[in-house]
């Protein structure tokens, strides 16, 4: 469907602003969901005016992850284009994956005589992972012309970005997990499982084979071991998809990893929503399509905190202002997946959907919530046809057949 | 899934008419759709009794031509089955379109000394681009075994079907257009893009040095360009797919056209809307599904004359009770496509649908609207989904597996 939509794109000067409220979605406590409960005035006046429906970003049943769930925002089928364990790693962890880059989910072990003695080198303390990680950073910069980018994780986890020459394909990180599985068994050679991974498993051996060499009087976390291999998806670029210049504005390393990974223009921005809307305003000239990534509703839901993320959901509501003051020709308010409080997690279920837009029929929901939105003249639809939604609002799709 | 279907159908006595409300879905002015604001009794009594949703032909936020839209509401999915620009223009020039058939769209251009210098011909004036037409007609019928028909168009344009002894498959239009874009260039050269292609590069490099001679004298439209190359989409005749004696009965040539393409029996029909149920009445013994086509809801559509469009619903639903008169075991009323007059044009939004037919809950809306639609029992579905239901509700499909 994606190639369909590009060969119909035509540009013009609209303008469309995607604000995602991280895992909006919710279920009832007592009768009512988050957004039931919380006091929305601009998000139900929207409701009430625009077209409204719910998406399901992987397919029924299917809880996203962060990525999948953005994936499908931004019109690329999660199906279609996996991001790999190696990727959603280094890009949770702040690294920037280019086109011509393998990222690995790595982790400190302890190993004796060539035997695992302990997957997770005893949990070492977040911060002597820092340490150990920058000392990596320090002394392996380079291995056969390949660059090496480390990020440092949560215990035992790190990972490593290896930024080749040239793009590889997506052949090129089919390559095993050194990762045996079970302590007690000496790590696993790593081999390519195509011929553009030869290079790949090559490299990645002489960085286990350094890296023994460096901790080797730091046990118990005196071994490291590489999963998850994976390159860039190789996925069109936003731009190139859709003709739209795209800004992401998102605090969280994540989002705008994922961003990046379609070369959308994604700044590190500091401070809190407010400083995102700032940003936002400031630079609305210069793009067309602004993806602008709102948390704390996502992260109250994971820490089951009902009332929080009732509080995120009206903080949230209170900027609606500001955006609607840019007047642009298409707002879609959503979530990237629900993240029901009740659940303290990510959930399958749909996720209310708002399109401010100049061609809808309006007044089907009295106010922006779950049960509101099923009767909502979109109906319960994949997220990535919120796309093409927006771009046909936005005048920017030709007719397909005469 | 139409494989599916195909593999499912059982014959019986069951008609099944399918009234098509060109442009039917529209969008509110002053808080009212199209439909919203015509008084349709006859209508909104089917509507309540019946079952009732909204389609979309192509995709979420794809704006279908008549061509896609038409060839889903007979169950053929438009992305799998595309109709080239070349036999669209032919068909709505009138010109019937073979199997064995290439179509082209052609126009008129000035050349002097083998250099384009005016790529329409300066815009003649429609009727001398009938005379020319004629004048080629006359004088180029055959080439090298394969017949020419000519339709005249507006101004520079026309179209051309060579009909070949055989069937070429659909190979065989991979054809460049001969049209270089931009004056000041010369023609350029047909080359076959697969060994099918080879005779129709052959025989239209012929043709155009032939039109050439016959034009020397009539500059500026002293030449001829050929583009849009394209061949029947040999998807499976109507009765094929469906087991159904199909009758098309239709005012406008795009339309018998499109007909025509699946073997539908298509006669040309002179006068308004009451001559094509005259006409439908008086052969209703002969087939088993009657496409009727009823045009001018997309023409007031397209002019933005939201007034004129009311009225045309209100007209169309005047001739429903002579269709229930008829008895037809299953009567659907639908558009191809929504044409909103505050759009002027196509659009891509669900368009309204209703199903009078024995096995139906009913009583889920109380008028025949997009926002009483969305309470329908059929939901949002896609267009091609139409005819498997028309089918099962006529008692013509089997059970799948035992």
């Amino acid at each position: 469907m994606q190639d369909t939509i590009r060969g119909l794109i035509q540009k013009n000067g609209s303008k469309i602003i995607l604000l995602v409220l991280d895992g909006l979605g919710g279920l009832p406590l007592n009768g009512k969901t988050e957004l039931e409960t919380a006091a929305t005035p601009n998000l139900d006046k929207l409701a009430s005016e625009g077209a409204c429906g719910l998406h399901i970003p992987v397919g029924q049943g299917i809880t996203p992850g962060s990525g999948p769930g953005h994936l499908g925002l931004f019109g690329y089928d999660p199906l279609e284009w996996e991001i790999g364990r190696g990727i959603l790693e280094a890009m949770g962890l702040g690294l920037e994956v280019k086109r011509t880059d393998v990222a690995v989910r790595c982790n400190y072990a302890t190993i004796e005589n060539g035997i695992i003695k302990d997957r997770r080198a005893g949990r070492p303390p977040t911060e002597k992972t820092a340490q150990l990680t920058q000392l990596l950073a320090r002394q392996i910069q380079e291995i056969d012309g390949v660059k090496f980018i480390f990020g440092a994780g949560m215990e035992h986890r790190f990972a490593v970005v290896m930024r080749f020459p040239d793009a590889l394909g997506p052949d090129a990180a089919r390559v095993n997990d050194s990762d045996p599985q079970h302590d007690g068994k000496p790590p696993l050679p790593l081999l390519p499982g195509s011929k553009k991974a030869e290079k790949v498993a090559a490299v990645s051996e002489k960085f286990i084979a350094r890296a023994a060499e460096i901790l080797k009087d730091h046990a118990p976390a005196n071994f490291v071991m590489m999963r998850g291999f994976s390159t860039h998806p190789h996925m069109p670029s936003f731009e190139d998809a859709y003709g739209l210049r795209p800004l992401a504005v998102a605090s969280y390393p994540m989002y705008r990893g994922i961003s990046r990974l379609l070369d959308m223009d994604a700044p590190d921005i500091e401070g809190g929503f407010d400083r995102q809307v700032d940003y936002l305003e400031s630079r609305y000239r210069d793009f067309d399509y602004f993806f602008l990534h709102f948390k704390k509703t996502d992260s109250m839901g994971e820490d089951g905190n009902f009332a929080g993320k009732v509080k995120k959901i009206e903080e949230a509501d209170s900027f609606i202002p500001r955006l609607l003051a840019l007047k642009p020709d298409v707002l879609i308010v959503t979530g990237d997946h629900a993240t029901p409080a009740v659940m303290k997690g990510h959930s399958w279920h749909p996720v209310p959907l708002m399109l401010k837009a100049p061609y809808v029929l309006g007044r089907t929901c009295s106010r922006f919530t779950e049960r509101e939105c099923l009767k909502g003249e979109l109906g319960i639809i994949k997220t990535a046809s919120i796309m093409p939604l927006a771009l046909a609002q936005a005048g920017r799709l030709k007719k397909f057949g005469a």
